[in-house]
């Protein structure tokens, strides 16, 4: 049995919450919940209704406060584990903190595993080089594999290879699903597709919620670069968001255009630029993908657009999978794993099964 | 740290000791090595020199006597973990006995896991339930993620959606390396494929060493059989190999001939009989592939030659790749693992992570 608190219980979240209810797990018990706003926190470490904690929280009076948050699942007689659902910056800053506290970590929030590398360093080796906060709880671990391709084994298939001394060459993926959609529906070799213009594919893709609020936040590539960052991290290299080369794929023109409404308009005026990328590719039995790749030997890291062959599994991607190749001394033609890497129950599932795994670590059974 | 003794050291073991040479693991303590002549058992649980072992093993006066090897390791300060490298039934058989002496096992030996039921059973209700036969050591443990696809993510996997509450549809993939290579020379929409006989084919693979001594092995479907029974059995089904429904392909006039020798010399009579199967998949824009498949609603887990259209993963599977794709609530459209499936370096890398997870698991770091 582990004692696990939340911080954010937004769609990620609730949905987490669902899948511990449908499964009725004695392993693990909910003891705090909190949102931007509100708190909850049991008394003595007994378990939060799962059936009735969204009336629990609207209810409270008690003001959100991660601090003290922390400091209760500190005191747990069982082992603790924090579960970060948000995508902040600040809250990431914290983990040292939380690790310091004996508190172990699983989250899908990319921040603390992609931004400065002196976060990242303090956050690997507090985690599973700390006593517990109590003898015999077990030591503070850190698990994110939902932070790279939701509930996909991306993470910890690498984790093994590096554990296990084989020479990671090259991880090379379509980590974003939105992008994924936009060019597996934009750039095919199929000679049933209907042409489509990219802009009325992004206009689609933003339709039906598979791009933030501000499509830019997907085409310049940051996203995809913290994942090839969190990636190449693992296996060894320092990468840093600030030197990553990324290809912004925004047009230089609309970059600095103030509002999202605006930038979706004027787009349009972009179609012949992409129309023509593609021609390219296409006369050549070739298709466009927007890619992170991590060159471990060499100096080829970074995002960006490529042209595969058709015969190569990333051009005949469908949806809005992800799909992930390692290369490696042991698998010169490579692993490939694909998927739905993004919605909440894939990422939740992420977050589940590391939480098991570290239930499993600390307590053995 | 654990220590480990090894049954059989022919290509596997010798290069999971290679791996372990390679990369002077801390955690992982060689201490008891036997092939079926021969047994090297530590002094007082000192490490076997892994530089040496061969020399070691080739001198050693001590007969093999695996009775006295797991004795050895029980009784050992530290958790023990024996790892079966053979293919017996016999030894695969001694499972329990080891389980309830206090180890854990690692193995890539698919016969305690397809073979009888109630051994199954056994095996799985020992795992896990037992105290360790020294308090504080931890419970006896059993991974064997490289009986399936080798060191391919394949049955963490399925695990991790299993214990997480996802309800697991479908199992499907191309399993054998083997069978993998013949269908995708043999059946192929490409059209700068050269066409050739499926007896040549198999000729082929029998050279290149991929084939077992006689090709029947292969094309009787049994490992295939076995490899969907783990992955049912995970999955919840009491699936038998008595019972599942397994499509032998080779020629009913050529499943009594004498010896190999024979068979290859007969199967070109048999050519036309499998162009015509292929004719009739290509002309329609599908490939065959032989796979197996885990029906988990349904009753349609079983081993058989199926017809996939070109845009199937399946269809533009290359080399000797092994593919498997999962379909479960959570992932309507699959997840999909693909790459080596067998071979001593992936499969030992199977091992090697098994043995670290376990390492993890009884000594939380």
């Amino acid at each position: 049995m582990v004692t696990v608190g939340i911080v954010g219980v937004g769609l990620v979240g609730s949905e987490l919450l669902a899948q511990l209810q449908a499964t009725s797990s004695k392993l693990i018990k909910i003891v705090a919940l909190t949102n931007s706003k509100r708190m909850v926190v049991s008394d003595s470490y007994t378990e939060i209704s799962l059936a009735d904690w969204k009336n629990k929280l609207a209810g409270s009076t008690t003001e959100a406060n991660i601090s003290h948050l922390v400091q209760y699942l500190s005191k747990s007689p069982e082992h603790s584990i924090i579960i970060d659902c948000t995508s902040s910056d600040h809250i990431a800053s914290q983990y040292p903190s939380w690790l310091s506290a004996g508190l172990s970590i699983v989250t899908p929030n990319k921040k603390g595993f992609s931004g400065s590398l002196s976060l990242y360093e303090q956050i690997t080796s507090l985690s599973n080089n700390l006593p517990g906060s109590t003898p015999g709880k077990g030591k503070p671990l850190v698990y994110h594999e939902s932070t790279v391709g939701a509930g996909l084994p991306i993470l910890n298939t690498l984790t093994d290879l590096v554990k296990t001394g084989d020479k990671v060459q090259k991880v090379e993926g379509i980590f974003s699903g939105t992008l994924s959609y936009i060019f597996n529906n934009f750039s095919t070799l199929s000679a049933n597709a209907e042409k489509k213009n990219f802009s009325d594919i992004v206009k689609v893709a933003k339709e039906l919620g598979y791009t933030e609020p501000d499509p830019r936040d997907d085409l310049n590539g940051m996203d995809v670069a913290r994942k090839v960052t969190i990636c190449g991290r693992l296996a060894g290299l320092d990468l840093d968001l600030s030197t990553l080369a990324v290809e912004n794929i925004v047009p230089q023109e609309l970059q600095g255009v103030a509002s999202a409404d605006e930038f979706m308009s004027k787009l349009p005026q972009f179609d012949d630029h992409f129309q023509k990328l593609n021609d390219a590719a296409v006369q050549n039995g070739e298709v466009l993908r927007y890619v992170g790749v991590v060159d471990v030997q060499g100096s080829g890291s970074g995002v960006k657009l490529v042209r595969y062959p058709g015969s190569h599994p990333f051009a005949s991607l469908q949806g809005s999978d992800n799909i992930i190749k390692f290369t490696t001394e042991r698998f010169p033609n490579g692993i490939i794993i694909q998927g739905a890497g993004a919605g909440a129950a894939v990422t939740a599932f992420g977050i589940y099964s590391d939480i098991l795994k570290i239930q499993e670590r600390v307590q053995g059974f």
